[in-house]
């Protein structure tokens, strides 16, 4: 089997919202081609095409570009489902790759005769640089020799890279979204709770960090601390009291606490 | 104002948990003498007094040394409420300290006559060794020259020292449960949804890293990203209905979403 040569893989960007742009400088950066940026919103298409030096962008469908090797389809999934058809129409000899964490990859059937699954699991924001080579990528191919290719392709842009099925991708995009956006949610609501008293939500950084390094070393379960899993009642009822003007905290607070203190019973029960 | 040489200031542990453990050998290398460690039970008083090279240990609560300048007080908080009147008793003199968040300095009111906090805010594991200097530590005395030499001590642990009263410190503390307690749940969480599809946990490791490293550069509102804060129905619907054999976990879920939208609408309300 004889792989196209990497750099003459020209390559469009269907969309360009945080994934997309981080995406495609990454690609840039290593040398592949990008032909054409499209986004609905113009400010978007030609920042992005901008920065990765793609000949055009365009803010129509009809305007897509007809001859690329591959299509990377960055939507919101709901977009993504609206718009397959009529993105592949004319174009499906093409590659045509999305970058969804839970859409299976069929939702390409009958669209595209080529096509597949690049998902860098991250959180990407516009305004942060992330490195490229530690993001694992999840592929899945419905051709072998696409496959290859996408294998080839993720390899340049990082060091972890898998091939996953839709089903396993979409369990490991719900644990990401417990250990990030839930995550991050529960610092935004600290930061909250810090600020009405004038406290600095800085102070919680080592905290952060060291609950993150901690679980490089022991599992999560046995890196848990705190008043929830040593059951101390006297700092629970002191926490939920104080969160009384916040009943959405404090519910969440509570059914936390719940959650923490049955697993580790079932731990004492099991062991 | 003459303070006493740091190094002759002798300490007892009373209590020999994770958070003892930590704090009682960053004390020991910073030369500070350790004289006795209590704990009810044998085993974690030996242990930690070997690692501090105490001169003695003890499990019962008349065994305590009288002459120390120090007592440090590690217990749970329920303990601590129960014991500190026997604990006192006969040294009321010395200078007393607790360590936790969420208690007020006034507990020790009637007990001792010098009196203090000295609450490190971290996650602490036996297993794992952490950084005194990168510990936040925040202090609360009654007296004012006993506030200079807890100033003075925890600015030999750490980089980070503040004092800080009884209610801001327990503000702090609700947010570090939020931040670490909580969010390493998540992590528990995510790792147990893995393990029924076998799939390894590590793959979640660079992601909780950029989730954490990301709010030392943006706040945390700012840095939220994944399909509640773009309020992505369909992957949310995904979701939800991977979770409806664990029905726990899906409350959490959609308490979680709902609070993210609430949060980004507000923003979006405001701006």
């Amino acid at each position: 089997m004889t792989l196209p040569s990497l750099t003459s893989t020209s390559i469009v960007l269907v969309g360009a919202g945080n994934l997309a742009t981080h995406l495609g400088k990454a690609l840039f950066r290593q040398g592949f081609p990008i032909l054409q940026v499209y986004s609905r919103t113009e400010a978007s298409a030609r920042s992005l095409a901008e920065a990765v030096e793609a000949s055009s962008y365009t803010t129509s469908i009809e305007g897509i570009a007809t001859d690329a090797a591959i299509y990377i389809a960055a939507l919101k999934d709901d977009a993504l489902m609206q718009l397959r058809q009529q993105l592949t129409e004319g174009r499906r000899k093409a590659l045509w790759l999305h970058t969804a964490g839970s859409l299976p990859m069929r939702v390409w059937e009958g669209c595209a005769d080529r096509y597949g699954v690049l998902y860098p699991m991250q959180t990407f924001s516009k305004q942060r640089e992330v490195d490229f080579r530690h993001i694992p990528i999840f592929w899945e191919s419905r051709l072998p020799e696409d496959g290859a290719l996408l294998q080839q392709i993720a390899s340049r842009l990082s060091q972890s890279v898998y091939e996953t099925s839709s089903e396993q991708r979409k369990q490991l995009h719900l644990a990401a979204v417990l250990c990030c956006n839930f995550t991050n949610h529960l610092y935004a609501l600290a930061a909250e709770l810090l600020q009405r008293q004038q406290l600095p939500f800085e102070a919680m950084l080592p905290l952060i960090d060291e609950t993150a390094r901690k679980v490089h070393e022991l599992s999560p379960q046995a890196a848990q601390t705190g008043p929830a899993v040593r059951y101390d009642r006297s700092v629970i009822d002191t926490h939920l009291q104080m969160l009384q003007q916040q009943p959405d905290i404090q519910q969440l607070y509570q059914l936390l606490t719940d959650s923490i203190h049955r697993k580790a019973e079932k731990k004492l029960f099991i062991s």
